[in-house]
């Protein structure tokens, strides 16, 4: 079964509802900006290169939307679009290179009251950015799968799979080559409590394709590394700051404090569209509070006692002294600094 | 309200049943060594210390069950019942400390064949380790709440209070006993999966007690740290190494490796019954496996995606060097190792 997280389906998006996963597959119908900021927002659709993705088709549904309007309209329609996207989430990065990507687009195009032209280049664009997005998922699979063992333990956290892109995946793509290449892998989730991505998402993609996968509670990970049960750690990111540091999903800074102790190499898959210059460092990356409703329990059941406090940070920092390589499209990048960023993402453009 | 985890109700004993809290409060009914036994391997009772008395109550409940029967059938059964309630959970070594306990107390009986008499003197033992096992929860309480700034943020592990014990608690007691002494003590807790003690049980005392307290998820409390939000680690012990290495709730260790990181002091809350000197390290400490269907779920459902394997220890060692004391009824041991524990356990016996 191949896995579409969001899909074009004529005149409007569908997205897996990954609240409700495994149990449920269904997906669920966008018409407009807000119903894909609500879902970004929900997590019906999650996952950096997912969401900015999702937020760029969110820019083509609006124009679509409103191509018969005025001009004046439109204009101010799309503007509100950009700003409700824009803010949906605050972590990943993607959301904000995906509508600069669309904002270059319309900005680009030099007839403003051609308001059809402008609704379907939006549209065409999101769709290559789309299709882009698995093309690159591959090309790291393929850089990130030489690095791990033939035969392996790796450990991810999260869900960085084909459900938190268009499709294949950063890390879980980088196992999934691992695969193909004839590696024999075995992934280790941990649950990644509050949302339970590991659980629900990355353990279903993986007994969808029969890789070997063994669930974890997060409080483990450094109980099996103590052990010698972990050989590699590959995640994924929200952010790269410009020095390397990476925003990803809470628990990845504990895992790759544990991986260091180990000497366990922690790689991070991340496109060039997650790395972000303009933040110098980890400490610069704003970091999302979600509410507590999730920390009390899950899907609507609460376990926790009542009248408890509760903090709920969604992400955490790893401090690029603890990244052993970022795996990227462009190439791997060791020990990952300033300089380094910098190259890479000046070849980008070369 | 006053936490009776276990209480001696004329002719049987009677435990809260802590895998509903905080939803249901209720006592479930123990009229033989197996109903213990059972209450302990399917964690209706938990807590090294809560788990050591109930099997003293266990024993009990066999002699008074079988004090009219012939001499060799008395025999036979308490054999029997040292054997059940000794394998019913391996990690906590308070277990074999209570049934040494209560085997030496039988033998000492120069009298076989009173076994009115024995069963006697077995429940008067069970009753006296129940009431010192309070006592010196807050003795320790005292001497470790010592250690605690006048404000603090504590963070502590699983659950390590009053439900773990008879009352009162060893790393909530040192937390009970730094607000008693007037200190402004706010406790962080975590849910610890797979059984959440921390947010049903941690979270549920201290809201009783009108103590501030924050609940997190497992993996959030290295991002905590990384803030300066954690100003001390306070966590309970299943059993102690001679050479202090520390086995704890499953999740502990990744909790010592991060405070070291960030030179936050690991305190373990440990009564002398937990201190094992037969263990030359925690690599000897058997660490329980526990089913699948925990990690998979909570409380009868289940998220995790069909089909994926799990793993599920229950426990894990935290090596000495990153204890930065051990906190006992007889004093403080400042950085543990095999000298001092040996010196500690002898000095018990002046």
């Amino acid at each position: 079964m191949k896995i579409e997280t969001l899909k074009w389906v004529g005149n409007h998006l569908e997205v897996i509802d990954q609240r409700i996963l495994p149990s449920t597959f269904t997906y669920i119908s966008c018409w407009c900006a807000l119903d894909v900021a609500n879902a970004i927002k929900n997590m019906i659709i999650r996952g950096a290169p997912a969401i900015g993705i999702a937020a760029a088709y969110g820019i083509a549904l609006e124009a679509l939307r409103y191509e018969n309007s005025t001009p004046s309209t439109f204009v101010a329609k799309l503007k509100i679009a950009f700003l409700v996207l824009g803010s949906s989430r605050p972590t990943a990065v993607n959301l904000s290179w995906a509508l600069n990507r669309m904002e270059l687009r319309w900005r680009g195009l030099s007839d403003n009251n051609n308001m059809k032209k402008i609704a379907s280049e939006l549209l065409s664009l999101a769709q290559e950015l789309a299709a882009s997005d698995v093309h690159i998922n591959q090309r790291m699979g393929q850089i990130g799968a030489k690095l791990l063992p033939n035969v392996a333990n790796v450990l991810t956290h999260c869900n960085a799979g084909a459900l938190a892109t268009v499709g294949y995946g950063t890390a879980l793509g980088v196992l999934r080559s691992a695969v193909e290449m004839g590696k024999q892998i075995s992934v280790v989730a941990d649950e990644t409590r509050p949302f339970l991505q590991g659980a629900r998402l990355t353990a279903w993609e993986m007994v969808q394709e029969g890789i070997p996968c063994t669930l974890i509670t997060d409080n483990m990970s450094g109980h099996l590394m103590s052990k010698g049960e972990i050989d590699a750690v590959v995640v994924g990111a929200d952010r790269v700051a410009a020095n390397g540091d990476v925003a990803n999903k809470i628990g990845t800074y504990m895992v790759a404090v544990l991986s260091r102790r180990h000497k366990i190499p922690f790689y991070v898959a991340c496109p060039l569209s997650t790395i972000d210059l303009s933040m110098p460092t980890g400490d610069d990356i704003p970091i999302e509070e979600r509410g507590g409703d999730e920390v009390r329990g899950f899907g609507g059941s609460s376990w926790a006692a009542e009248g408890v406090r509760t903090r709920n940070p969604s992400f955490d920092i790893t401090p690029a002294e603890l990244v052993t390589a970022l795996i990227t499209e462009n190439g791997v990048v060791l020990e990952p600094d300033e300089e380094k960023l910098k190259g890479l993402m000046t070849s980008e453009f070369h």
